[in-house]
């Protein structure tokens, strides 16, 4: 498992809510943004399975991230989510989580979002647990006191390469 | 503004991830669920606004909250959750939400859960920041060690009686 | 019921598809629309109760109208539609509808949709039937071969004041 | 292209509404259901490009006869569908559509449903229009005046193997 501590220090600086909740941020393209969750207490809602607030929180951080650098680096902003909760997903899971775009356009763009567990019963096989689609409008002006967000960003893209 | 430290255990206990962001729970019934938010950098994007990711959190969690009331106690598990971000929120805001059902059948939920700011040229004025609709299912049998959940969640739900 | 042939004409001319399943476009105004739907087999699924793609249509149908007039005339599309389904209505039932903005910015539009049909038991009460938003694009440019939509619906928009 | 008077009966007894505008049903299987349409003006807003909720009808009508089958002929009905419009289809057009499965629970289902459109830059391509996800209650009692629903789809179903 992924838990070395320069990764801490991406998804802290990328995503502080991410963060708090445990996940991990790994690849950050325009293509795919992708990254994965040991489910602990603190992203368990009281039953002891993920929150789904917390599955809702993973899509929409992982879309906007990856629709700011689909758009050029231009500010863009979450107008719709929707997500279909499949399967829980307990405490102790590893989850995987991938970001794809469904829709690239100047003004808009759609990205699905796919959360994922080991099979317990099989190793190679994965269980889709959610599956997302958020709406972002993505030419939206930069303001002042935010560039630092694409600096944060562009750092760990261009890493990377 | 209301941040005594009675009123973040109660939050701790009900959602470990609505206390990590820094919400704290108000009402508590199964015909309303309310709560606040000062906006800290934990709730936030990278561009210094309330992360939408943490607007759909908070609303999957006072819907679980009040389906599981309004059940009659049984387990209940979100479906899914489809949310519009209408206007931002920023650093240091005041956000409130409030769910309130819209159908508690025998099998499925509908909640509606709306977000709030102040309006700065109007403090006795509201604006909308995102509204939601939650689905979930509620016949679900309750595993034994999660007993405690609802247990916890009767312990605040009585005491405001 | 308000089945007078104006009003046919009225729906069939704005809406082909709306005219189709046999709903009738009552008010137009850029702060509501409104309509109602007289349930046939035309309008239903298989197990005679109002289709819920039907209960889609109607919802997308209104807010377009509704955001189109909002925009000041400009070509508005839409690009997200997510409704919850919370009773059936049936053959023979009279279902109302009715369209309000959320938001009516610039760029995006917010429209929520509800659908009711009479209380059997209470002839003065309303029954949700399902509850809609519908996110819509307004800034976009009108195609030549086009411009009668707005001249069309600014003729029963201008007939009613 | 595939107009021949079977395939107009089986749409029409099937799905009146998707019938009503221009659709025809072609595999039927608790696996993958799919059919086209050429865009006409039944099948169009006021601004000649095929009607958003038209597109919501056809995921509604498709992933409901899907999860009909895939529920072993209980009564199925859609309680949430959320659709993303991606691209427009002109008058004009053909429309292919796919539902499939994401989840066939014992009591929730949920669909996916994808229309596309030819690219008319490479006829083998094609471009995606709208992505949809609907979700069903799959166990409900068959209503006595409503056998012939499964009838029906039973032996358009049975007549393809």
């Amino acid at each position: 498992m992924d838990s070395s501590s320069s990764k801490d220090i991406k998804t802290e600086t990328l995503d502080p809510p991410l963060h708090a909740i445990g996940f991990q941020i790994e690849d950050l393209s325009p293509h795919k943004v992708t990254g994965r969750l040991h489910v602990t207490e603190k992203a368990c809602q009281p039953f002891k399975v993920l929150h789904g607030g917390v599955s809702a929180l993973i899509s929409e951080a992982l879309a906007s991230m990856g629709a700011h650098m689909a758009s050029g680096w231009k500010r863009v902003a979450g107008i719709q989510l929707s997500i279909n909760h499949i399967k829980s997903a307990n405490l102790g899971d590893l989850v995987f989580a991938e970001a794809t775009p469904l829709q690239t356009g100047r003004t808009i763009q759609v990205w699905e979002v796919k959360l994922w567990k080991s099979d317990p019963s099989n190793s190679e096989k994965r269980l889709l647990i959610s599956s997302s689609r958020v709406t972002l409008i993505t030419n939206l002006p930069v303001p002042k006191d935010a560039e630092d967000a694409a600096q944060n960003l562009k750092k760990y893209f261009i890493s990377k390469l």
